[in-house]
């Protein structure tokens, strides 16, 4: 990483649904405002990689995009390897903020794991970069994201100012509804629960049976108004504090008198 | 998820290595005296693919083995993806113990985040099932596994006879020594550092760049007698106790401050 310094704030974008999508295109109009914009984004959609590495195929990189304080790059790889790729091979300088998103659907609770954008977050956070994950609980490829930006640009404002705690990185849903409506910004905890899988099983052409992964989200705690379900339901813009830390310390104690 | 009750415990393995890795032959050979097995794992290899899960294309499952007690199913898919598969459509009842393995390749330090191996094992806890995930320091793919089986039985039989804490999963590495040489079994903390990248830019015939993605992990505290990273060095086999909880929960009381 070179440290050549940038005059203003430099800004790594990128996210899940693809260098073309509707919702990274109103990210960065909503941040660049604040700095000079890169954004390193997967050629195709990648949702529901996670955290994932392509380790087995090389990775190629294409300047897409290049205006005033605005420079796009399309790789083929995984949210993850697009901020890999931005540190190593692209970036001047360590960026001062890492946003990813606006993800065309939303990833809150204890799902967030199996989500690229937030993965993308969790890189920059991994790297010490005060790192945003945005999503839009509209999964439409035409999603209106227009009423929602003046509070990613209030989030975004507050953590360039203030920035964010050493292993901690950002997880924000934006209701979809038009901005009257939205009761404002709550910090929440991730509803628990667990992802029920109903493998959709047809058959192809040949005989052969296949399967699609779907399922749904049984919220273990609907009622509870700490958690990001209940309150995106309730129409508020919901900031979840996620950590990099996922070592259990207070088993760490109770397993040394099991194992001894 | 039908319910009928198996006789002996059942126990669901799977890898990130693919089904035809020796490691998890060692590791269902570790496992299957203890219960009746059935293993559902990736067809080929999907080292790094984290939490991924298969969206955006069909998934296709083959039983390739069957004999008394052990049952082999390949799948086109991620780690997570045969979990969730072996719970919708394969398994008779929720297992009793989950585990993942055995890599071929450390899986340690806080850059279990990237593992499939473990994220695998993340998926079971997810499910509240007892789950581990088995590494080994040895890349290769004839890499001898018959030296740590004890160490491997020990574990296995500790989980099923007093199961794990609500939400956590344990992260095993074993070293590759031989078993004389192994100073024992020692509970640890991940290791903290981060991954630096070095991608491996070269040309292609067409005169195109491309990018292998390459790096280590340079460890913030090399020296931390508590850390998997340094035990394992030291020639311990490690247990570092995982959460499924990524919320930063002290942050959420910060960040009320900071936007009200």
């Amino acid at each position: 990483m070179k440290i050549t310094k940038t005059e203003r704030p430099l800004i790594l974008v990128t996210n899940d649904d693809g260098v073309h999508a509707l919702g990274m295109a109103a990210l960065i109009d909503a941040v660049s405002e604040f700095g000079d914009v890169v954004a390193v984004a997967p050629q195709v959609s990648q949702s529901g990689m996670s955290h994932a590495l392509t380790l087995k195929s090389p990775l190629r990189l294409k300047k897409i995009k290049e205006q005033k304080g605005i420079i796009v790059y399309e790789l083929t790889g995984t949210p993850v390897d697009c901020v890999k790729m931005a540190f190593d091979k692209i970036l001047p300088c360590l960026p001062q903020l890492l946003v990813s998103g606006i993800n065309h659907g939303s990833n809150s609770s204890i799902s967030s794991i199996y989500s690229g954008t937030v993965a993308a977050a969790r890189e920059g956070a991994l790297n010490a970069i005060p790192s945003i994950a945005f999503s839009n609980t509209n999964y439409a490829d035409d999603a209106d994201f227009e009423f929602t930006k003046s509070y990613v640009k209030e989030i975004v404002k507050n953590v360039l100012a203030q920035g964010l705690g050493k292993g901690t990185f950002l997880n924000v849903n934006l209701p979809h509804l038009d901005s009257p409506t939205i009761k404002g910004i709550k910090i929440c905890k991730q509803a628990e629960g667990v992802w029920v899988e109903e493998f959709d099983q047809r058959q192809d052409p040949m005989g052969t049976n296949y399967y699609w992964l779907t399922g749904y989200f049984n919220n273990a705690e609907p009622d509870n108004e700490d958690t990001d379900e209940w309150s995106l339901k309730n129409n508020y813009v919901t900031i979840v504090p996620l950590t990099i830390e996922n070592c259990d310390h207070k088993e760490v104690v109770n397993l040394k008198h099991r194992f001894k």
